[in-house]
């Protein structure tokens, strides 16, 4: 393992210097909540946000923190950048940042299929953090809970296919979509019409089949493809034939908080609904909910605040070999904040930085 | 074509004595409205219910007429009798009512599967009634506006295997679904837990991956199972190999009218999105909603009130050679009230009553 980042050292050499582009957004503030949680060793905490919120104040270890504007001189002496922000701020800030010695986490889009930038999810695909070359994504929030169900099953058992329906919460659009929510239930009671603008339709008693927006080319949406792209890259070749065949179709409902997916799934190997079960429950990040007879099943009520992936549902389909399952998690916990916050945790545990 | 029954007559003969069965249900309240907007002849209208709401006013035709208890008596001299009640009122009285002459028309699961019971789709197997022996079943809601996607589909290519993702809305479990939605809203509003007693969850701000019962053996829901049979006895042989596999999740959504369906079709030969939707288009009952440059889609807000079974996002799997497309219904007309009411016309345009 080569140790290319000059701010790297020993692991437990010392605390580090951490800046977090996006501070006052919804997975900025739970991702400072999760830096506290897991006691992650931070010297210096750098809010950062684009310069219409710079000057607000976020607490943090008990200490008022003002946010500063996003520049690249905010990152001289920085070891790790949390971007929790827009695309747009990372595109052209996380190379300021990998430039000045600094590696960035990055929780958009932006560089997630750069073909030097990995894509990471901790327990699944660690080593491909020793390549990094400043910058490291963390993947769609869809993607992390929907990869972390079945790299279990293509370790038992090979993937050739999975047919997934999302159903997806307001905050995978941040606040503004969360806020969206709230203000058209708040319309609707008093008789008036519920506006749309963060999605394409209204969302309050209403679910949208547009996580996004469309693609020109072929009718998928950003999302779907993203979900596609994502779980090749991260999961590699999954059987003989090669990658895994995804037909995806992602859906926006009235949920403030937690992703769902159906999953169908078509293994290389015979693998039994008591096999699969056994594989996920044994997987670190993985909880199995499944017991029908004490009508058990995970909902995203049941994830919110959490950080495992909750897995139930899991049953052979009725007219074929493939297994069924259904997978929640929190999209801005182990979404979003908790798997940037795990992936600078390895970074430090693998002796880079 | 016979003749069998005793109160078949010209189709054009005289005007109908009706009675409803649940007359003070979402679905009963539906269908007297269908009734009306319809013009369906009637002589008289006769509004039934349980021992609990019997004596209650409803209002039909601009008249008052107060509800009785659903009894055997009630049905002697009444051509056509809907029931939209509880299974346990179909099962003790639609043979009551057949037995009387009556054509009893029955909303529930009860009769579905019976095989000397007609289970009608008037679009897709209107030839079924004339076999029936004075009781016809009307599938269930979910079911209809799916076997209304894919008839369109199987008659132009053939269909070897759909998988389905329902999302459900909460009044596909009548007044109490919808009721309880509302009530958890309103104790979330005060900071109260919800309270969840129709469903196996709370289903505000959440999604419940199980709509009505587990069945013991097999891990699926008795609402996905009725969805693979139904369809089955609907569409009958689909393909050279026979009936059409189903693969079915049904999940309940907080959404109170409109049920949607994420569909993904194998059909026996191939067929392009473009003749998919031509094929759709044609069909009576269906409407193309799809124009992803416009970002128009169907969702339950844009069906409620509505006949037509809506369709859109029509496209070609990126992975496979199967369509994948997204149906919305409402529940309450075309999976239920409408339906009913289309096998009364039809029932009478054929002469059978």
């Amino acid at each position: 393992m080569s140790n290319l980042n000059p701010s790297s050292g020993d692991p437990s050499s010392r605390d580090l210097n951490i800046a977090l582009v996006g501070a006052t957004g919804a997975v900025g503030e739970v991702l400072l909540g999760v830096l506290a949680e897991r006691k992650f060793p931070i010297a210096r905490l750098l809010p950062l946000a684009s310069n219409r919120s710079a000057g607000t104040t976020i607490q943090f270890g008990g200490e008022a923190l003002t946010v500063e504007e996003a520049r690249p001189e905010a990152f001289d002496g920085i070891d790790l950048v949390f971007f929790a922000a827009t695309g747009s701020l990372s595109k052209e800030l996380a190379p300021e940042a990998a430039v000045r010695g600094a590696i960035a986490i990055d929780k958009s889009s932006t560089w997630r299929m750069d073909e030097s930038v990995p894509l990471v999810v901790p327990e699944i695909n660690p080593e491909a953090l020793d390549s990094h070359r400043g910058i490291v994504s963390s993947p769609n929030c869809t993607t992390i809970g929907i990869v972390m169900a079945l790299e279990p099953l293509r370790r038992a058992a090979g993937l050739k296919h999975v047919v997934i329906t999302t159903l997806q919460a307001t905050s995978g659009a941040g606040k503004p979509g969360m806020d969206e929510l709230a203000a058209q239930q708040e319309a609707v009671a008093k008789g008036e019409e519920p506006i749309a603008e963060v999605f394409a339709a209204p969302i309050y008693n209403n679910v949208v089949p547009l996580c996004e927006v469309f693609r020109e080319q072929d009718g998928y949406s950003s999302e779907e493809f993203k979900l596609l792209e994502e779980t090749r890259k991260i999961l590699g070749p999954t059987h003989a034939g090669g990658d895994v065949g995804i037909s995806a179709t992602c859906v926006r409902v009235p949920v403030s908080v937690g992703h769902s997916a159906n999953l169908l799934v078509e293994t290389e190997r015979p693998l039994s609904p008591e096999d699969a079960r056994a594989a996920l429950a044994a997987f670190p990040g993985v909880e199995v909910v499944d017991d029908p007879s004490s009508n058990r099943f995970p909902t995203p009520r049941d994830v919110v605040g959490r950080d495992d992936v909750l897995v139930g549902r899991i049953r052979r389909d009725l007219c074929s070999d493939r297994l069924a399952l259904w997978q929640v998690s929190d999209n801005l916990r182990k979404g979003a904040a908790t798997n940037a916050v795990q992936i600078a945790e390895t970074l430090r545990a693998r002796g880079l930085v």
